[in-house]
């Protein structure tokens, strides 16, 4: 599909007055890229796009290439691919998931920038994919909150395994905007050559946009982390809570049962068995004994 | 709300006052923002500032747009934002929020400088939103040796969310003095462009100083993590010493449970029952028993 | 060996032709190199290639030296080095190991692009090298989850073996890219001076693909640090469970021992036990003391 | 107080005569500053030098402002403040604390160099501060070996706390020097307009020294932090071997305690009971119980 | 010692001579170089080495002044140190430990290079003591893996000592690497000045020889922190042991003591005391507890 951008207005063309406009932009699926070897050549764009696994920008002699590999939101795991060339006043997208697409035409259906260029439609288009990106991380700052509160509800089932999870979503973010990040400088460094020369640097913009939700990232990183230990920090205390009761049952029990013990043994000479107030002094030396316990208990521990 | 600088004096004036005079200031509600379309077509500033997340600025083609998102202190969560234009000798505020009229209220109110200009004023108005920090970071020591004193009086209630607390507050601080780094550098790089040339580094000077700031602030976040590392050994040494406790009473107790139990056993064939020492015997092995044990402990524990 | 680069095609060739034509690769082994008394006289090289242990180029005045110190792949530990030398228009490897003539016999036997020069010839063959890592540190990934779920299986023999095997296998590799990085940056500095002028950063391409892949590999290593954090939290929670068992046993059975203990006493004075209720009371109190431990133990751990 | 500095002596003068000379250093305390109006209009000076909190260079047009806030050894806690101003060929302290005083004196009783200027004042001065540090930074490392040993010989009370001072005096030297380094810097960056053109770059030399007694505090810092962490793992170490001791005594005590209780039973119908060798064959069954735990813990703790 | 360069060869000279010759190295002990006033005279050098502790290289208008701090392999805390000068085509050492003495012979009594300089023996001389670093770090990898494996082999004692010796080492190492790196960039910086204008980089090269020393000894580190992290988790496992061996005996005891407990109640009106089966039936519920107790854990844990 070809589209050219003129008096502010961005619609469909034809491949021919695609070539003759100044500004334009194609996108092609990347069966159809294999067949267009007339663009190719007349461009002279050859790299191999197989396999996206990086937001990458490669700088050529007439040309830059880039690919984004953008994480989907809420799933874990997916990822959407597409590759990119950026020539003089030109933009060709191979895409074969839709994404490019849908955002051309929600940017060219949308009230255009007066002297709207290539350049302001490439900005606009990688705003448009990280738009909603504040929010999201707003979300998983929400859901990191819950895990702070669960641990003060004592409620921790699957603890580690729900912040695992966080934490591998928050590195997953963390590297895209790393990512970004170089490619917004990359196209910052090379303006000046493919737009024509102005003053704006509108790439820098983006690329100091991005960097903002990498460290904003990289706060809900930390906070995770923080998060993490006093999780960590509460077993701990939990566990000296269980060896409190431990101990003090064994500490309480352990000298009764010795004097109940005691006065089990059959010796024959063991005066105190027949004397009238052995039983009642072996009940008062018990009680002594768990009131003196639960005193020391109170003060030392 | 207009202002004019002039004179080392600055004072409300009328729009068409403000736009002939060299420099000025003005004051929005984001409402008035939206009605004066004069003053943006004039100008040609059409930024969106809907929502303020980050302290930024942004360098266009003929001024600087920038937003400022202010930790309250004390009211942790609550921030305050505004959205600002820099111009050739010329500023304007969006603002909803009462704070930065409190604060041209206070700066105009006082004695100027000689040659007072609009560069002067946005350093002034700069430094009035931080000149509090240190002692509000002051108070946050403050709060942190408290923590510390705690684990020495084992007065530790709460420590790992008070301490949560106190680290997230940090880190809202020191992600604050960041964003205002880069903004004071922003400010410092545009300086000549937008103020007239001159020798003086005036936003250099602020920038350095948010800088000493968020490395104060670094400091304090490093405090805080000792204060936590203690805290976490504490524990560890508090088991220790609940676990010799409870060693100790089953090492005393169980071989003299023993022995009652020994000789609580119904055989027919057991002399020692009989035995006219018997019993005397048995009272001095438990003797025994217990000061070897009293005595091991002392020595190995 | 020596090979030529002419007209896109690169084959084999004699000495005297290798050092007349523009373009050309020589490929000795350390023993003939020994004895190549020509070469290293008529290019004054003479670098002691002794002990390969990094990657690394050093800068001359008339060449380049470099090493490759290659980890290879699953065989942890075993390495494969060989040195090499660019000139201007020329590239001379010493390699015993076969790994240099493999990669270009590889790319000799392929369709070379137009206009094929010995700097594309050690671009391709330095990718060679790198081609299938995206594919080692998926395999390591997926090694990484696979420990990951076996700690939630409760499978975990020697988990810390081998977690530390696949992190010295990362820190190898990160330590590999981190060299190749800086190598390749060192190929984009002198790029000029050694293979002409032109406006294609050949090397920096590379050099950013080496870094991809190093950042690549910190992600796995911070992904494996967190797996290790998981592991380690969950013995202190298994440790948890433990200690509960072992509390409950104690804090139920020690109580009805004391009681057994205690009417097992033979003084001739205790009316409980020929009171015809004792033994139906002493039951229903242990019944009582048992449900009251549970109730306890629920509502409290 | 004025000081001249002429024919490589510097001896006190009058402010006119400091006035008209090339070189000076002059000294007030901040009382005398708020009355010499007289200097501060004529070289209009005014900087606010209220709470000195910090080690800092700023650099105005005429002149450079800085504060200097020294940690006092072995008083933690406390630290010394002191403004100055360097304009050209001059030098202005405000100090109330003696400090500046104590070490214009000594310098200038000394022998000073040949063609002695401000600028190597300003340098010994600066070099008079830091130069105890190293053997101060010698003595902490003393006090970290000293923990370290008394770990090895088990006498920890206190320890968390003992470095936990260590590492707050640690964390302010290295502050300090950090402020230091560029403050040094800033002087090296100004050093040309200030004092003259010339090839040596004295402030460089100043700031270097700094960063190595900053990096050497980095190595006491890191050097603190490993002990502690082998004081951690002698805690848990610690642990184990308390733990083994319960394990083994209740692993000894509580089947002989069984046995015992077993033969105590009442039923009219135990053989045992009645057998010539029952009381020798229990006799022997303990011996054995116990021999085989012994064994058992020999082979498996 | 005077050592004059020239024609390829390098021997002892005269005083007068080593003036007059172009490239010459001067060999003092500190005492001599105190009474050395004529060539400190004459070359204007008046640093103070009293106290080596660092690595370092001081820029001056006429010459360099340097220092060397050379931590001795194997023996840990000595180090040796002497100082130098580099002024054009001459070097001076003031050594009192003999190390430049016995190297300077090493290198001079070996064959020397075509056109050797000054700068080229520097060069030498520089790697002379770094040549078999690389062998030392191999030595303490080789330690930090038997480390591991005795962990595997639970042969562990004083391994937190041991391994602390290991870290104190590589914090040594990589502390004079990092003073190398930046003494070996200080030359390069001053190459031109001090050497004469060529080419070539030499001591660029230096400068990265040290700093793949330094990132080697980096890894080191980072080894032995991954082994130190492997035998802190192993105490958890081991204690978890433990406690489990605890809990099974006390789990398998306790209710077979209260049942024999029980059965030695002395309660006139207990019918299975006299029941016929009373005894094979307690003696049956006893294996039934036993075994379910075992089937337990060996399900649960
Ligand atoms: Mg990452
Ligand atoms: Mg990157
Ligand atoms: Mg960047
Ligand atoms: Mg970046
Ligand atoms: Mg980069
Ligand atoms: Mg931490
Ligand atoms: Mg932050
Ligand atoms: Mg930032
Ligand atoms: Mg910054
Ligand atoms: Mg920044
Ligand atoms: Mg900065
Ligand atoms: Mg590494
Ligand atoms: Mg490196
Ligand atoms: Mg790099
Ligand atoms: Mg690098
Ligand atoms: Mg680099
Ligand atoms: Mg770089
Ligand atoms: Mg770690
Ligand atoms: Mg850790
Ligand atoms: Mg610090
Ligand atoms: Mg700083
Ligand atoms: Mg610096
Ligand atoms: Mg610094
Ligand atoms: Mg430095
Ligand atoms: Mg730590
Ligand atoms: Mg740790
Ligand atoms: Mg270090
Ligand atoms: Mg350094
Ligand atoms: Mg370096
Ligand atoms: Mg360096
Ligand atoms: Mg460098």
């Amino acid at each position: 599909m070809y589209y050219k951008i003129e008096n502010d207005i961005m619609e469909k063309t034809s491949m021919e007055e695609w070539e003759n406009k100044q500004d334009g932009v194609a996108l092609f699926t990347s069966a159809d890229w294999e067949q267009a070897v007339n663009i190719r050549a007349s461009y002279l764009l050859e790299q191999s796009h197989d396999n996206i696994r990086f937001c990458k920008l490669e700088s050529y002699a007439d040309f830059l290439f880039g690919t984004l590999h953008i994480p989907r939101k809420r799933e874990r795991n997916e990822n959407i691919g597409f590759a990119f060339y950026i020539m003089e006043n030109k933009l060709i997208f191979i895409d074969d998931t839709g994404l490019v697409q849908k955002n051309i035409e929600r940017i060219s259906s949308g009230k255009l920038r007066k002297g709207y260029t290539v350049e302001r439609f490439l900005y606009d288009f990688l705003i448009s994919l990280i738009e909603e990106d504040v929010l999201y991380l707003a979300e998983i700052e929400k859901d990191i909150t819950k895990m702070e509160e669960s641990i003060l509800a004592k409620e921790v089932d699957d603890f580690n395994y729900r912040m695992l999870r966080l934490k591998k979503e928050l590195s997953r973010m963390y590297r895209y905007y790393s990512q970004l990040t170089d490619l917004g400088e990359g196209l910052f460094d090379n303006e000046m050559d493919f737009f024509g020369k102005d003053d704006v640097a509108t790439f820098r913009i983006y690329a100091d946009r991005v960097t903002r939700l990498q460290s904003e990232t990289q706060v809900l990183r930390e906070y995770a982390m923080q998060v993490q230990e006093v999780y960590q920090s509460e077993i701990g205390i939990r566990q000296n809570d269980v060896m409190k009761v431990l101990t003090m049952v064994t500490t309480i029990f352990l000298p009764l049962s010795l004097i109940a013990g005691w006065y089990g043994m059959n010796f024959t000479h063991m005066p105190e068995l027949t004397w009238i107030y052995g039983y009642p002094m072996v009940i008062a030396l018990s009680i002594v004994i768990v009131l003196a316990c639960l005193w020391l208990f109170k003060k030392k521990m």
